[in-house]
Order: structure tokens, then sequence, then C-alpha cells
């Protein structure tokens, strides 16, 4: 269970199988994000159908409304939103940090009021893995805290918790049948990455994550950090980097050893009206279809692609739906920046396996 | 082009199929409604798999936007909106006559302001039969004008309106593959509405809509009304039922000979949260799924019901999705919704053609 084999390096990037209770998952992955146990106007079909694999379910979200109780009494997750394969879980905690006024951390949790009623609640380490077991997703994280990731005073002392939260979770973590990750925090400081590292694996977990990333820090910043985590990180387990999706962070996560991948993007920008396209200089790899230059566009999102989206519909016509605030108009660009990503990250493991990752990569940078 | 033939009669009831220039149409035949050019929240790809047949989309809505001459260019509403099969259009006269202090008719025509954004519209039988021929649907319909069905003076003088605007779109119309139904009407009156058979089925129209029913009426009276409708329409010819659509409706109204039915209540009921089902004495042929009752229910809304949405999901997890504001939920409804009408037509008629349609008409009255 949860065995992890590299199949193939290309430099520093690595394709490879996570086995899940529910089924091997080929990395790197682009995990779609299901907050409410659902990636927005998506059928667990439409996502079996665009080859998505992992799907990613909201801790914080999912204990508020409808409750870990609940749904652990319906037969856990998978069965309450009818998606078969390998399903990913948050700790809640960065859903609760960001609630900012909301909330209050001490040494043995966080304190928090509900976004949705007010009514206040408690995460502590020993309370997210108990929620987690309820929900019973494949894999789990652990609590952590995710400061500010330029203030080095404010990581150190986070760190600290985060590692307290992690070996509290690890010890009260039952279910045999869910991997829980270890979170690795300390911003952009190396000192403290690397003292990250070292404690969190240290627990042996059975993988781990990169938290507190793209998350205010410049590009160069992530890369560099990155670059310390790979060779911080062993090298037999899994390393997922934390809310971060553009096509350009799969690019330059993978040449550092990333390999799964979470990201609400395409799902909020398919509810912006914007659809996501190879870059080019001019367009930013945005289309913005609400404009009015689409209006008697017959071409599709972008040539050449194959979901179903731009195999059948004009511009023009998703332009109508977002336009007349048609719902079929978010559900139609979902499926296309959806497989936009997923199309990408089977391209970029295609080219790990047979080394031409870095000819792939170039195109993007 | 537009030929009908009756394959089979059980009583008055009809089984039959209509030609069209996208595909032959089996006659009773459910109409799902595409107002704005999609049928709510589902793709063609859905409706294909659901059985559908032939969708209806408003004259009014499109002409208002995106506009009539930019669908013509597009190529019209069939690669528009990426539906292979047959689509019907209305005339936008009910729309426009639903505005009440927004228009104003006279003997010519009827101006009005548009809901969008209040500017000054004229629809004419002339001009409606043109923004038809620029959708280019498979069945167009006759402007006509809906009076209120218990208002004698009012149809006599309305009826005069409908049967000279009914000549007119006749002499009008051009497109050879489109076949222009005409709409009788007379409210609940008995000598109106046979005036008005007799006048409509003169022009020799390639098929008849029934007009103002089911808009303040009682049953018995749409009834009443429906078996002189069929004694004085032609049989060679089908029968349109316009925007009438519960499954009691779909069965009294074949049982007087009517072929064809649209109606909105499968995806308007889902956007309220609510599912069809079978009647019983205590829940009145609809779920409410927002309901807490159902909150751990691990039934799908209708035991045995074949649609993906029971195949898949608990009402607990569609609840879930209702109350969290989901836009999956009201899908998985109209899946199901549309799933329950458009079955039920097929058993209708496959009892028509068994000669079992009283055995199975009892078991809805």
């Amino acid at each position: 269970m949860f065995e992890f084999t590299v199949l193939a390096t290309c430099g520093r990037a690595r394709a490879g199988i996570l086995r899940t209770p529910h089924g091997d998952l080929p990395t790197p992955v682009y995990v779609p994000v299901g907050t409410q146990a659902t990636v927005k106007t998506m059928t667990p079909r439409d996502l079996s159908e665009l080859g998505a694999t992992l799907v990613l379910a909201n801790t914080y979200h999912l204990y508020l409304r409808p409750g870990g109780e609940l749904i652990a009494r319906l037969g856990g997750l998978h069965r309450f939103m009818g998606w078969p394969g390998p399903i990913l879980t948050d700790s809640g905690g960065y859903q609760v940090f960001s609630l900012k006024a909301l909330r209050k951390v001490d040494d043995d949790g966080v304190t928090f009021r509900s976004h949705l009623d007010g009514s206040t609640h408690r995460f502590t380490p020993e309370k997210v893995v108990a929620i987690q077991e309820q929900l019973g997703p494949d894999i789990g994280m652990c609590l952590d805290e995710c400061a500010p990731p330029l203030d080095h005073a404010y990581n150190e002392q986070a760190l600290a918790r985060t590692h307290a939260w992690a070996e509290r979770c690890r010890a009260a973590h039952r279910r045999a049948d869910q991997a829980l990750f270890g979170i690795v925090q300390g911003g952009v400081f190396p000192d403290l990455r690397e003292q990250s590292a070292r404690f969190i694996t240290s627990l042996d977990f059975p993988g781990h994550a990169i938290g507190g990333l793209s998350v205010g820090e410049s590009k160069e910043q992530t890369y560099t950090t990155l670059d310390r985590m790979d060779a911080c990180l062993p090298q037999d387990k899994p390393r997922y980097l934390m809310g971060v999706g553009t096509a350009q962070d799969f690019i330059e996560g993978i040449a550092r050893g990333v390999d799964i991948f979470d990201c609400v993007l395409p799902t909020r920008l398919a509810r912006h009206g914007a659809a996501l396209i190879p870059n080019t200089q001019y367009q930013n790899g945005r289309l913005n279809l609400r404009n009015a230059q689409y209006a008697e566009d017959e071409k599709p999102i972008e040539e050449g692609c194959t979901c179903y989206t731009c195999q059948t519909f004009t511009r023009a016509y998703l332009r109508h739906l977002l336009v007349a605030g048609e719902i079929l108009g978010l559900h139609l660009l979902s499926i296309h920046n959806l497989h936009f990503l997923l199309d990408l990250m089977r391209r970029i493991r295609a080219s790990i396996l047979d080394g031409t990752f870095e000819q792939l990569a170039a195109a993007y940078r």
C-alpha cells in the first residue's frame, strides 16, 4: 500500500507510480480541486473522461458542511461523491489560517469561527486526523501553519508548531488504508526549510508536501526553495507541491523533482469566463471569452485541442452562454481548462519517460 | 420532408414518425426547452444520452441575444448550439404577450420593450417568420395571440388577429427545409376553438399547434378542449400541445390525440431543488431535496430509475450539493427530471405500439 516507484527520470524530473487503495496513480499528476466534494460543475464521469486520476477535497469545508460524521456514516467520501479513484484531502489548516480575523492559534491548535454561520470550532492535530479518517481519502495531510513567506521570525515560530503538530498527527493516525503526508514549511528561508525537511522526514511519512509556497514570494524564490527541497527530501517518496498550478509552475516544479500538484485555477477561471490557452506573447495564456471580439468567432477556444468543448463549440457560442448567464458556459470552460492542465501533465509524463522533458519544458519558458 | 406517419393507434392515442431534415422523430415526443440555445446545465451529448430527440429554443430570447442575424451568420441554431437533431422554435409571441406592461398589440403586430435593456422592438408575422428562418430550426411557429382562456370577448378579438397573422406567416414563409406550424386558439370556448381549427387547417400547414391551454383554466376544461381539438384537427398531421408537460398532462393529452409536448418543468424544478418522482398519495410527484429529512438518505431519488444520477448518487449527496449551492446539484437533478419525462414518453409510445396504453395510463390516473 502506498508504494512509490520512480520509473524514469529526466534531469531531476521524475515519472512514477504511487500505489493507493483506489488504484495506481501515475505521477507527475495534476489534482483537480473538489472543495465541497464536487469539482465545480463536473460529474465524476466527466472527470474520468478527462483522465483525472486523483481528486482533492477540502477538510475545512466538509467538516463544516455536511460534517465528517455524516460522510463517515454514508460510507466515506468515495461513495458520497461517486468518485471511484484515489482522493486526497488537505488538513483544513490552510483555510482556517486564511480566515485571519476569525481565528486564534495557540500551541495546542487553532480556534476559529465558521465562515458559514459564525459558530466557533477548534482544530487540533488529533482532530484533523480524526476528521480525515471519517472522510476516508487515500491521502491525508498533517495540520500545519502556513506563515507569510518572507517573515523569518514568524516562520521560525510557526515551524515549531508545524513540527510538534506533525508528530501529534502521526501519533494519532490509525487508518492503514490512508497515507498521512508530512508538510515541510519555512517560507523562503534556506535554514528553516532545511531544518523542517530534516525534522519532517525523520518522522517517516509515506510522502511529503511542500507548503507555504505561491503565497506571496517571487517566482525566483519559489524555484530556489524547490531546488533546496529536492536536495533535502528523500527521492523514494512522492513530493506534493500544495496549491500550485499554472502550466509554467508544473514545468518548473517537475524540473525540481515535484510529483503532485493541486490548484483551483481551471474551475475558478471558468467562473470568470476565462479559458486557458498556450502562452503567447500577446495573450498571456488566457482568453477572456466575455470580450465582444469573440461574438462571431467561429474558432474553438484552442485550435487542435481534443476536449469536448473545443471539438463541439465555437468561441461565439461560449461567449453567448457566458453573457446570457448560462451555467453550461461555466461547465464547458471547466472541461477545457481541466483538460488543458491534465493533458499537459500527460505530455510531461510521457516526455520524462522518453527522455524529452527538457525540449517540452523549453516551449513553456 | 416533414412526412408524418401514424404507425399505430390505441384509442385516440397515436404512435408515429415525423420526418425532419435532421432526422426522423418518433412521436409522441417530449421536447426539452433550451430557451437561450441551451437546455439549462445540459450539454448536447447529455441530451443525446438521455434520448432527447427534439429540442426547443425561444425566438424571443435568441432574437434579443445574441440575435438572429448573428446565429444565421454562424450557420444556424444546429451548428451554433452543437445539437445535430431536430430543433423547434416558438414564434416569440408567447414571451412578448407575457411582458404585459411592456408591450402594445395592434392588428399589424406587437411593439414591446426588451426585458434585458428596455429597448423597443416590434414583431409582425413577417418578422417572426424571418427571424425563425435566420435561426433555422426544423419546425417554426406562426405568430399568435394567447388570450386569457376564460374571456370570450378577448378570445374572439385575439382569434381574428391570430388567423390574419397565420395567413401572413404562411405567405411570408420561404424555407422549404423548415416546417411552419399553424396555431389554433380560442380559450376554453367550443365555438371559437372550432372556428379556429376550421380556419387554421384551411391554410394547409404541415402541423398544428394547440395554444392557449394550461394558462389558467381547469384541468377538466383543458381535457374537454383537447377532446374537441382531436375531433377538428386532421389525423394525418402532427399535433403539438404547447407548454404542457407533467406526466399526467402527457397521458391525458396523448389519450386525446396529441403528438408533441414541450415544457420547462424538469430544468425549472431542478433549479428549485425538486425532483420528479412517480405520483403517490403522499408526495404529489415531487421530492424537495433541500429538506433536512434527506440529509442521510442513502436511497437514489427514485428506486429503479436508470438515469446516471440515480445510478450514482444518494439523496444525501444531492441535498449536500443543493444546500452548499453547488451547480452540480442542478445538473444532476436536471438529468433525472429530463430522464423522468423522456423515459415516460418512451414507455407511452411503446404501450401504444403494443396496444397497452390504457393500462399504462390507468397507473397515472
